[in-house]
């Protein structure tokens, strides 16, 4: 009898593999659990070759996985017609934070569980979300190409430069991500933060938010709720989004959203890509209605050349400040989320299912988090 | 009677000084300060053409300039020859926050006042800093090239990102800016943060930090200053120089200084290009022992296009953030220095001589602020 498998889905490493052993989340490394894998007596099968659906190595092998592990960064789109052709599958691990690759009403129609490495880079992110804010605000782009360019112009880059500090800045989504982006940002004196989510901050999140700003800048009320999404966007200066991909959050930033924000305004999506209409999010910077937008995350991914938000640009050349998905997969966040994986598959090998509760996204056919509990 | 003259030397805005005219701090727009000049019966000169030193526009009206006013940006340097030409200079007038560029000890020679706009841009510049941390730390420059040159190579990024968490961060000079780029970072949960000064911090300014970081991290005793620098250095994963230039400080960061700072380590310089040694940062950098250096500041400025800062990298493409002296002169700043310049014109004009103290740089030939007062 032939041993059940598991299947690995990572980018690939190459060269970058050999010369950074801490690179554990690329094909070379496999997370470093081969051998924690075979000594459970499951075979592992790691590839690249997951595009495009119907024809790739993963589909190949998904007839017999009992369990696949895939990242955001480089998605396996996890669908309904793949999980048609995974009868054994039980378990989709996610190596890092957001499942929405897989169809998770698929995969409660099949019981089938999915479970993320909760927590594992939402500290990278939010440092990735204050960095791009500051370099948007601060037009850092056009500033540093003309350092490497040659050349002294600084009105050329002066005109378009402004202080993150009294700006209003506001989240759509204060999870994890959301909140840890308003805790780097008190420091900062904004005039106001703000947020909107389904669910309310505890009490003492909202309340240690406030108490820095007292402590900072002399200001205690400084953290707002906003009920109407479209109220809070007509109030920021910069928007920054950190709620997951589903069904109520898909294209939610299309023209008539980003009409309700200010003129001149900085959108920053590390959370999805999908959350917004790519050509609306370009239009809107090329056409001057925003100043800026800046990211990681794109759809598809990998993001084609022709992907419009490899070229928009605003009036003045800057206004663009993304990233390839590389901000939940920093060295540190690797050995977090590496480590993460194996408990989980710890968890199901010896058939504890003791999973940490906040790292389960859908388990016996039903969500066990509320912050996909929009989808039906 | 000609009437007295005030020379002011800024940069040129052209185009863009057109197209914003909140762009106060270039030669179009003149800080907003001409009618308010002559409202005083004296006459404003203002030129972009500052060198070469002995044949410029600066060294033609130097001659019978009462008051000078110059920028950081795009400095006037002057020197002691200048001043030796500069019979009737009685003010010279710093719009920003650094006057270097002055020699300080010729002008107490000839008990000419050296007055800066002290605050009104250390805002602007800690935000430039923590973005310019960031931007390192987290590969940032690398990345967004990818993300517009096309491709999706995550892994080539991935081996040389970090997270700012849990890294010892260091100031050398914990002043204005230094101070405020702590309070800013505390929310990041650095491992430790570290200062070297001449003075101590206030104990008020030091607590607050610590409440801050045991509010934020439940880590109450981050802060530490260090008595040596070379100690300080052997601990940071980061170092930030934000010390003004002085003959103390000029060139401290040598290649023997550098030798003792960890390897791998970044380093940020918002202060004064003239603090660092340019080829030995440079390659520190190329030959692996710092893995970035980034900041926006060069010596001299205009920094030539052979200037080396305009083209190192570390060994994987990235590990350079440099801008051209951009941070302190925002669109917010710009206001915040034209009006401080004007309050310093008034002071002057009306002979009322009620400077704000801490503006002052050197007063009555002697220095008037301990941050330059290594200085003989
Ligand atoms: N770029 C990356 O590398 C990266 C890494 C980690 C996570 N992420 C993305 O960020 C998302 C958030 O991560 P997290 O750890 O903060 O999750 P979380 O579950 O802790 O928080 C998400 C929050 O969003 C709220 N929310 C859900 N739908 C919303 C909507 N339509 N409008 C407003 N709020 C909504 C939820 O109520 C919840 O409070 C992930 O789902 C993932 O998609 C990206
Ligand atoms: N990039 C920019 O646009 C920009 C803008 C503003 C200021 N700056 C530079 O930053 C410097 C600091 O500004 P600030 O407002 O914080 O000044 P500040 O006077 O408030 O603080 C400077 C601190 O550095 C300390 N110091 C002096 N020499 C030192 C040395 N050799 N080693 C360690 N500490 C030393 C002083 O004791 C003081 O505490 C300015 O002098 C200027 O050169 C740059």
């Amino acid at each position: 009898m032939s041993k059940p498998k598991v299947l690995l889905v990572l980018y690939e490493g190459k060269d970058h593999a050999r010369q950074e052993p801490k690179l554990l989340g690329c094909i070379e490394n496999e997370l470093g659990i081969r051998d924690f894998v075979e000594s459970y007596g499951y075979e592992l099968v790691s590839t690249t070759s997951k595009d495009p659906v119907g024809s790739s190595e993963v589909d190949k092998h998904l007839e017999d996985a009992e369990v696949v592990i895939t990242t955001p960064f480089y998605p396996a789109y996890i669908t309904k017609e793949r999980i048609a052709e995974a009868p054994k599958l039980k378990i989709c691990i996610t190596a890092g934070v957001g499942s929405d690759h897989v169809d998770l009403n698929a995969a409660n129609e099949r019981k089938i569980t999915v479970a993320e490495v909760t927590g594992s880079n939402v500290v990278s992110v939010a440092e990735h979300v204050v960095m791009t804010i500051l370099d948007l605000v601060r037009n850092f782009v056009p500033a540093h190409e003309q350092a490497m360019a040659g050349g002294w112009d600084i009105a050329a880059v002066a005109k378009d430069t402004y202080d993150l500090e009294d700006k209003v800045v506001a989240t759509v989504g204060c999870g994890r991500i959301g909140y840890r982006v308003l805790e780097r940002l008190v420091a900062f004196n904004p005039k106001k933060l703000l947020y909107y989510d389904y669910q309310d901050l505890p009490a003492a999140a909202a309340e240690k938010i406030n108490k820095a700003s007292e402590l900072f800048n002399g200001k205690g009320d400084i953290l707002h709720r906003v009920e109407k999404l479209e109220d809070m966007l007509s109030q920021a200066d910069v928007v920054t989004i950190n709620c997951p991909l589903h069904e109520g959050s898909k294209g939610l930033f299309n023209k008539e959203m980003i009409s309700h924000m200010k003129d001149g305004a900085w959108l920053v999506n590390t959370a999805r890509g999908a959350i917004c209409i790519e050509q609306d999010v370009a239009d809107a910077v090329t056409l001057g209605k925003l100043r800026g937008y800046g990211g990681d995350v794109w759809y598809p991914q990998p993001a084609p050349d022709s992907h419009p938000w490899r070229h928009f640009r605003n009036k003045y050349g800057g206004g663009n400040a993304m990233t390839p998905h590389v901000s939940g997969t920093s060295l540190d966040a690797q050995a977090r989320y590496a480590a993460g994986v194996k408990e989980l598959l710890r968890a199901y090998f010896e058939k504890t299912f003791d999973y940490e509760p906040q790292h389960l996204i859908v388990i016996d056919g039903d969500y066990a988090t509320k912050a996909y509990g929009n989808r039906k």
